[in-house]
């Protein structure tokens, strides 16, 4: 069954160890923040830093595992037709949009809809990391070190697989900044099937 | 009054909104993981994704300003001899000479140096974030977002100077990673200023 999460909208849910979360770009061009926190002690959480640097490569793809504060494995990619994330960003936020965007009345953001999602598995805002911001096509310049923030590539119905490597809380949106999704807020779709 | 961090050892101290800190790397090639929280609330701690995000720059230096993870200017960089630092990576780790280097009796690192550094403050080990990895030299590649960690480009007595924008606790160390500091493993020096 795929679940839909609607334009500017988050979510949470538990992931059993083993199961699969697929993430759909239904519509093509749209973000998805997803974070994660170990079910039983959600002091551990997904960590952009340790990934990275094990996989020694900014972006990740099917193959490489996405670790934990604590260096455990918490998902891996098992498929990934798009093959372009970013993992280098905390999630848009009422001050993204004051600071980047220059609203007056700023959104509460990706920030805003996965402390809501979260609150109610004992997650505060302070504890919401960097995230795995599935679909967001963020280009770097190895040179200056400049970063933009470009259309994602997910054509609709694309889709990245993750395999749950422990019990986790996953905090998941439909991004909320206009930049990530080339200003068209659309819906993500996800589905969980049990372990093959 | 110039204090020194010995080779693979860490620190800790308070640090007033508008004092000074300048780190100094005294033999040149040397990086310091630097961390920060706010010392009247310590949930409040140094952001890599808020402060790449609004710099648009993956590469700090002169100008730029390190915020929280609330969006918070916490340092500002106001001098920098260098102007090549890391804002990726998370402190080398136990995990991370077991994983990266192989190593079978592996160090504790800056992330152990950092946990005894910040215990006296109250701070936990899941509470230490990404760092400001002071002389950090990691290239990236654009393309492949291939990343390698090279030697640092500080020469012998070069500094970076940072501002405080609230009152902070300050954890730093000199790094305990070979691949950081060209596998000659050697001290930092730091100096705090009151305000200009």
């Amino acid at each position: 069954m795929t679940s839909r999460i609607p334009p500017r909208s988050g979510t949470a849910f538990k992931l059993q160890k083993g199961q699969l979360l697929t993430v759909i770009d239904p519509e093509g061009e749209q973000v998805s923040d997803l974070v994660a926190f170990n079910a039983i002690d959600t002091a551990e959480y997904i960590s952009s830093g340790r990934s990275i640097d094990y996989a020694s490569r900014l972006f990740l793809t099917a193959g490489d595992i996405l670790y934990s504060n604590r260096s455990n494995p918490m998902l891996a990619i098992v498929a990934d037709e798009v093959g372009r994330h970013d993992f280098t960003l905390t999630p848009c936020s009422r001050d993204t949009f004051r600071i980047i965007y220059g609203d007056t009345e700023p959104h509460h953001g990706c920030q805003g809809n996965l402390e809501r999602a979260l609150a109610p598995h004992g997650i505060g805002p302070d504890e919401i990391p960097i995230a795995f911001n599935v679909f967001m096509h963020v280009s770097v310049d190895g040179d200056t070190g400049e970063i933009a923030v470009l259309p994602p590539k997910s054509k609709p119905g694309q889709k990245t697989t993750f395999r749950a490597e422990m019990d986790l809380v996953i905090g998941m949106t439909a991004c909320s900044a206009g930049q990530s999704n080339n200003f068209r807020y659309k819906p993500i779709d996800y589905r969980i099937d049990a372990a093959p």
